[in-house]
């Protein structure tokens, strides 16, 4: 079934042939089968088709706007949530006694990723709100779970993260917003808040009962003076509306109006112009940074399924397109009828490009969240932090290159709104730039995952990939096991000698290393897979055109794509000082 | 002076430091000299500032609509033109018998990348008034030229080029309007036009008087049928308005909604529903094509400058913005106050990268042009008709990547359209697909240029590649010097063993060999620059800065960006089959 969603095809391949999620269901909570996931993601699918895709384009020309003080969002995106709350999908991910349905965090994710390819901007509200909640549920009181997850679980209320100010975007150590101690009541210690929060997604809005904001801010000291850095700072529950109906000291300052991703509003919230905002401070006073981080590692590799999502729709929707607009001739046969375009090579080029970047980045955001599921797997841990800066840039930037590519393939009209692709092109970019930057995400991996563990998580990945090579060594893979090894031999050659370094400079290059070291690992993917497709190829009853796409996308992506990473190794290993020499006059 | 749009120092450096223009404006007809030019070049600075940038968002929010069949422009677009026309700047490139100015194309050209670094939309009606009225002025006759050329070079009347139809895009040899003839008139041979034309840029206006649109039909046989293919493609001058202030048979039928470059109108036009549209033929019967095609390789140069100022002004509003930004510290220091991001290794990089790519592109599009500018030289002409496709491909692919770092350098602010950068990024997503898209360019230059003239014309490249590495050499960019000169030999083999091939199955990898083809070319010209820099930088009264600037970006690209060429010349090297022989099942 060609839906231009993510085909049910590649769901199963990816989640029972290639990850045997099965061997997580058994030891789930609440003993799932694989019967009960295809129902629950059938679902998923019914409600992207039916109820997110047809206002795509809507939410795109009719953005959230201001109206005395108050967000409007289009009402197409409150149906739909309402929707999807009535069917109890927020809950989706939660355990039982929540009233959840206890589903793994990578059939969450399947899920999120089906109605993210329908409408990104829609399914965006709900992806915040069960974040928000997830926070609550793990390091909020039994109070504050009642009153603030509990309402999100259901779907009644919505949640928000503020985290970056106007002045604060990616260093958060600098953030302004002072949370004053005022007293203690049920919900525990009650602080009033003053500051600004900037690019809060879902920060006003008119589809929930109440919206839960969860704010970084800095408690004073006994001068009253706030402490430098990342350390003062902490984390309060701060919503709209009060326990006893009155509307809470927030308001919205101005909303911004984004290149796409249109639908969700994003707002700047001052909190506390009057008398100041009440919230109730979450877990304990200077850990705020590290319970957001321990959710925004999950929201990371979230924003690696939002990009892949929109990625594989885009190239969906450009297979489409090739298979039916007809153009040009077949220049190597003497038949003279109009063929089509799919039939050119520059267009399967295209496509097999597209192929590789959006089914390799859904791919590898699976694989990390099976990873979660892993929770006790201390080895899985350690490799889950190790990919996650992956996960959320690969799918962003090359995910962003399949949906370059599916313009390109539509020639004119791609670059037309008529068509979905060049909205998909412009929603996807905002991946690169939300919940951490690519440069961010550089530094991460080279700083605190290759250089900062002393290459223990690098190990476990290196561990993985020599298994992976192994198994393909003895198959007709056998070409890309040996090329595969040759660049994991560079990787750890680089690895080591930038740990024996020991030198902040190294960090200069951070970038170059992160997509040197993504194409080795979404190489690695697109093995692991290959190899899967070619047992199934061995069974005439499989659908060998499926399983030929498979392999043909690993062949393309290991001749096209990894043979940069050498180049960008190889970069790296010279150290070379060619940016971080150029002062900032030369500009 | 930082103005944002294309620096006066860089200006004077390519055109008289590295292109040593004064040689061509010594032998030029209106006898201009060095003064002339500046003063020319300064008064499209000063239109560019005060009458195409103020607009430049407003063009993006106020798309032409449609009012009763005719389209609406924004006025701003027609207040500018008007200034622009009463200035004499349409004659500028043409001839004084026609009440030109007689610049030069390089020069012409340079005014234009100023003005397309403003508001591209706004000059755009410019850029196709000024190629129709030369196309005519070249190959029409006395009373054609006097009748529909002469009011587009004074600005009164404007015009377009009609190629494209519904079905027909990039393959032109499907188009199906058709052209019966009527009779001889004073204009010449007269036909009536039947037919739809598609994406046609200016299509309609209210701005200008009267629209000269030309057409490109096919006249049908003696049985009333059309010819198959290209042979049979005739060009006619089919007016708006005619001589007797009748409207011509033509309606807009639709405008096109794209994703940038919103100013210019894009119209599905209908001629001859009625009675048939009145055209008039010019040139011979069946030149059509080759006409249309004389002047599109100078609108294929044209698409690379508007490419290139894009990216130029998207890298500027990057440096102002990373100067003024202030967030995070500088690690390598213990002092703890804020920076301007500017410092932060990361941020460098990416305005190295734009640096290189978009002064590259604008630098690479100067030398095609002032190849132009020496019609006689028949080694100049080869060499163009070779770099041609990588001037229309570069600045579109990688100065699309400048303007996609100049988003990423704003953070958040550049995702939102209170900056220019994300406006830049969706207008300069257009240049890859007009005027022959990358894949098109691609197929030109391996099949025409490469292997179709027998390697004439990339032996001149070389001769000139290893001029410029034999003075290199002699200087401290030996290195690169030394480098270039391998990556000349290679390409030189490739090449060899393509044209020995005699496949048409060679052209599968056409794609990448443009690639790999591309960056060898900016390769060259960076050093090329990078020659002149150095001398520069030995004489102290010159602007250190700024000649080190230019040396930083050449080593940049030679570290970061050439080492992509032998990756790709490898693997058309290799004539992997991995793209042509996957079946489109696979998909």
């Amino acid at each position: 079934m060609v839906n231009g969603l993510i085909e049910e095809e590649d769901l199963n391949f990816f989640l029972y042939d290639w990850l045997n999620i099965e061997e997580i269901l058994i030891g789930s909570e609440s003993d799932l089968d694989r019967e009960t996931v295809d129902a629950f993601l059938n679902l998923s699918h019914m409600l992207a088709k039916d109820h997110f895709l047809p206002h795509y384009k809507k939410t795109d020309q009719n953005e959230p706007y201001l109206h005395n003080g108050q967000v409007r969002v289009l009402k197409d995106i409150s149906d739909a949530l309402d929707k999807y709350a009535e069917l109890g999908m927020f809950a989706a991910s939660f355990p039982e006694k929540y009233g959840g349905m206890g589903f793994p965090n990578i059939v969450a994710n399947t899920a999120y990723t089906i109605l993210a390819a329908a409408n990104g901007a829609t399914i965006g509200y709900s992806l915040l709100t069960v974040a928000n909640a997830r926070l609550i549920a793990k390091f909020g009181n039994e109070a504050q779970i009642e009153e603030f997850a509990v309402p999100q679980i259901k779907g009644e209320w919505f949640g928000t993260m503020c985290l970056s100010e106007p002045q604060a975007g990616s260093g958060l150590g600098d953030i302004k917003t002072k949370a004053t101690f005022e007293g203690q009541d049920a919900l525990g210690d009650r602080y009033k808040l003053k500051g600004n929060k900037m690019w809060i997604s879902g920060g006003d809005q008119d589809i929930s009962e109440n919206i839960v904001h969860l704010v970084l801010a800095k408690v004073p000291n006994v001068d009253g003076d706030l402490m430098e850095g990342t350390s003062g700072i902490s984390l309060f529950i701060v919503p709209k509306i009060l326990q006893n109906g009155e509307v809470n000291d927030i308001s919205v300052a101005g909303l911004n109006h984004k290149m796409g991703n249109r639908g969700i509003s994003n707002c700047l919230l001052n909190f506390g112009e009057k008398d100041g905002a009440k919230g109730w401070l979450i877990g304990d006073l200077g850990g705020g940074l590290k319970q957001m981080f321990m959710m925004m590692n999950e929201a990371r590799v979230g924003v690696g399924f939002g990009g892949a999502a929109v990625a594989y729709r885009g190239y969906r929707l450009a297979v489409d397109y090739a298979r039916e607009r007809l153009q040009g001739r077949n220049i190597k046969t003497d038949n003279n009828a109009l063929v089509p375009i799919i039939e050119h090579s520059d267009v399967k080029r295209m496509l097999l490009a597209s192929k590789a970047y959006s089914e390799g980045s859904l791919a590898l955001c699976l694989y990390c969240a099976k990873l979660v599921d892993q929770a006790d797997d201390f080895e899985a841990q350690s490799l889950l932090g190790l990919l996650t800066p992956v996960a959320k840039t690969f799918p962003a930037e090359y995910g962003l290159l399949a949906n370059d590519l599916a313009i390109q393939i539509h020639g004119g009209y791609g670059y037309t709104r008529d068509f979905d692709v060049e909205q998909l092109y412009r929603d996807n970019r905002l991946n690169s730039i939300h919940e951490g930057t690519s440069g961010i995400q550089a530094i991460d991996l080279l700083g605190r995952k290759i250089i900062g563990d002393s290459g223990k998580s690098l190990d476990i990945f290196i561990n993985r990939v020599l298994q992976t090579c192994e198994i393909a060594g003895k198959t007709n893979l056998k070409n890309s096991s040996n090329y595969l090894i040759k660049v994991i031999n560079n990787l750890q050659r680089v690895s080591d000698k930038l740990r024996k370094t020991k030198s902040v400079d190294t960090l200069d290059n951070a970038s170059p290393f992160l997509s040197g070291f993504g194409h080795i690992v979404v190489g690695w993917i697109w093995l692991d897979i290959a190899i899967i497709a070619l047992q199934k190829k061995n069974n005439s009853n499989e659908n060998q055109s499926f399983v030929d796409g498979k392999i043909a996308a690993c062949r393309y992506f290991f001749e096209c794509e990894l043979p940069k990473s050498e180049m960008l190794m190889n970069f790296v290993f010279n150290e070379s000082d060619v940016v971080s020499s150029v002062k900032a006059e030369i500009f």
